[in-house]
């Protein structure tokens, strides 16, 4: 992207004003989100039907305010947009967002005229972001989606034709440990388009992932060219939603996009180097991952685990995931057998060995060194720890449980440190948690056994098959770009 | 089964009198578990090393018993279980199971020798279960794997060649909403295998659905036999661990079965009528689904959403599993677009439209008025209803949202009730919650919703991707009952 290019992008997410037209002392999400920012200071409501809205001045017209605005998040009746968007550009506003919608997703005519007009009305005048989208969060300028979003520096860029996709990321980035540079919801796209933010995240220092929610595109040679030039970048991720007939049909009536075949967009992908992802949780695992975790070196999982049946089920996933599961080599059996009881373990890749959890103040054959030895298999690319043992523990030490679970973080954390700092390794937690556990005790001991392995920035997923698909995800990064050797 | 055959398996999962040989005062899950059930009145506990164990007389061998038993479970060093079996022959004890392991399934000589002898002690004299499982859990009698189990009697028999799947099932089964007729772990499978338990489990009236977890067969064509016998009565789930090459070999070290290929065994499933899943987590969902749900007359799925990117996704997602999600007819779009806002929404399948979460007191468009335009569709054989809405909520009502969203409940249980019990059509509740998510105020809402939903007895998942397989499960098992019409 040239650097007049890349500027005006920048600028675009980097305003140094804000005015929301449309604001309003009920539902608005906008007005309340830009409250909570650093862009408060330089924010401006307008609403001729407002003097005041939570406490500050409003004004009927962007016309009537006397400071220069940079930046107008626009949220009327889509009659109105276009009057608002003339308006801008006499104040000399250099880009819009419009959270409106009744537009061209409508499917119905009238819907399509006034998608047309507003395009006609800004073309050369001032861009826009949207309609029927939710804008731009960027915790460095302080623009917002939603007033929950932290203002937390991170490094993936988000980009979404979905508002609610867009909204799912900058909410729960905090409960996944991800935090983000840009994230961006483009809607119907009269103007800034999925290329424009392709090309810009990729030149954009701050990101080193991009993650992308596509419907349709309106230009698929444009977006071909912006999608190879990001991925040769940096980690691109992507989700097309519409990849069945019907789910296409929805697609349509949602963005109002053009949209395609399977096949086509699947090869697309592969072509410019980004990788496939079915759907948002796996997208914010695979962010997970990029964020926390080295790249492997190759495919091979070594597995710490503590049933035999959630084993041979998680190697199969990992395997159908495109991962190998590796036997140990004679010299890891040999110094696993010395410190592993036989009876009711596997001694192997997957270690099933449940009394490692109760070993804990044995010098050699504690969890640390069990997992040293690992993982430093010579066919170990990667460690996945998948725990499920508390409530195993509460049975077995009743009231002692709790405070033998502290013992045994540390020294899983002891363990998982060295295979990661030391040999480099990357390291993947899985705690099995039921969403709908209501249980609070074993909830704690879980929650702050993934709340310690965050804190030390290790990645930490919820669910087994939530854990293979990242791995899967942070591999197949690795292959394309070179870093693994398989 | 003939008559005789049922009834010693059914005398075997309802024992008069049960003895724990190996019981202890520290780890013993067993003994902890028994305690707890029906059958404490008729438990005898056994270990020379102790006089007592907690506050009960322990016996230093079952011989010492004077009263009659039915059933024990061995928890004893591997090398002492022939001789310990010896003495319950002799006792005329008629089943054991057997948790001890070290046998087959280490991989070593020893081990594959001491489970022969162990055979030939046994073969004619005694029935065994095991060695190296967790035996049976059923709530009638007052067996049990683990001292959480309820009592509750319900209708999913569980066969699991996996202990710590049994487990799960276990102890998941309130989380999840359903109760058990019989669970069985049976390990290594030295007398008693997984065609014993399926042809029991088949004519057991208590038994309305069975699930099964199988690694390997030591006869595939007595397996064929018994699977064809079971899914020709009943729903068969079933899950082969050790799909891939590795996971075969983990598979071997688990429970020392003779495996093969993953084609052989999708294709023993499909011809016996069995549906393969793919993991525990889909297995109690579909367990989930087919306690609390009629069966779909055919693939139709409507659904309601309030996100138009995870519309697209689950649209995407349910095609990929099989379903089909039809456009609603003419008559209910008409109906819809009467009582739906344009802007902002799309008006057919899926409905995305979040307006309708704040129009709560319409006598016409609110909730439950839109449910039953839209479960009245001829094309819709079934409802999907996505919640994702009440951090939304919060944005826009603040302290009136809690009351609020009691409000939208009722509505949607009206809807969603008229759909199923004057419809017949089945609804399934999918409620996006994160297993991470630290809002506890958020949780509580989620948590609420899915109360209100399971003890009016519909089927309530965790994830849209949970939704989607559980639908397809059902809806497989109708076609393949000539339930469905599709």
């Amino acid at each position: 992207m040239n650097s007049n290019k890349f500027a005006e992008m920048d600028a675009t997410f980097n305003p140094r004003s804000v005015v929301i037209i449309g604001a309003s002392p009920t539902v608005d999400i906008a007005t309340l989100a830009h409250l909570k920012t650093k862009i408060r200071g330089c924010l401006f409501l307008v609403n001729p039907k407002y003097t005041e809205i939570f406490g500050r001045r409003c004004y009927p017209s962007v016309l009537d305010i006397e400071e220069p605005l940079d930046y107008a998040i626009i949220s009327v009746n889509a009659n109105l947009v276009c009057r608002v968007i003339e308006e801008c550009i006499q104040k000399g506003i250099k880009c819009a967002q419009i959270f409106s919608a009744g537009f061209s997703e409508t499917g119905l005519p009238e819907g399509a005229a006034l998608e047309q007009k507003l395009r006609e009305t800004a073309t050369g005048k001032i861009r826009l972001i949207g309609p029927n989208c939710f804008g731009i969060y960027c915790p460095r300028s302080g623009l917002a989606i939603i007033p929950e979003s932290t203002e937390e520096e991170g490094h993936i860029g988000v980009i979404a034709q979905s508002g609610s996709v867009a909204e799912l990321f900058s909410y729960f980035g905090r409960t996944k440990n991800i935090s983000f540079s840009k994230v961006v919801s483009y809607g119907n796209a009269v103007d800034l388009d999925c290329p424009d933010f392709l090309q810009y995240l990729a030149d954009d220092p701050d990101t080193h992932m991009i993650a992308l929610y596509i419907e349709g595109s309106k230009d698929g040679r444009r977006l071909k060219e912006a999608l190879a030039y990001a991925a040769a970048r940096k980690p691109v991720f992507a989700i097309k939603g519409g990849m069945s007939d019907s789910g296409n049909r929805v697609a349509r009536s949602h963005t109002g996009q053009l949209t395609g075949t399977p096949v086509l967009w699947s090869s697309l992908f592969r072509q410019c180097g980004a990788i496939q992802v079915n759907n948002n949780d796996e997208m914010m695992n695979a962010a997970v991952a990029c964020t926390h975790s080295p790249l492997p070196r190759g495919n091979g999982v070594a597995m710490i685990a503590n049933s035999g049946g959630l084993s041979v089920m998680q190697t199969d996933l990992l395997i159908s995931e495109g991962m190998n599961v590796p036997r140990f080599s004679e010299d890891t059996l040999q110094k696993l057998r010395a410190v592993v009881p036989v009876a009711g373990t596997s001694i192997g890749n997957p270690l099933d060995a449940w009394p490692l959890f109760y070993r804990i103040h044995k010098d050699a054959g504690n969890m640390a060194e069990i997992i040293k030895i690992i993982a430093a298999d010579k066919n170990a690319d990667l460690l996945v720890f998948m725990f499920d043992q508390f409530r195993y523990m509460r049975r077995a030490l009743r009231e002692r449980a709790a405070g033998h679970m502290q013992t045994v973080t540390e020294l899983m954390l002891k363990g998982c440190s060295y295979c990661r700092d030391v040999l480099g390794k990357p390291v993947f937690l899985s705690i099995m948690l039921d969403p709908f556990l209501q249980d609070e005790d074993e909830r704690d001991i879980d929650l702050s056994l993934k709340n310690a392995f965050q804190q030390r920035g290790f990645p930490v997923f919820p669910s087994n098959e939530a854990t293979a698909r990242a791995v899967s995800a942070l591999y197949k990064y690795a292959r394309i770009s070179g870093q693994s050797h398989i």
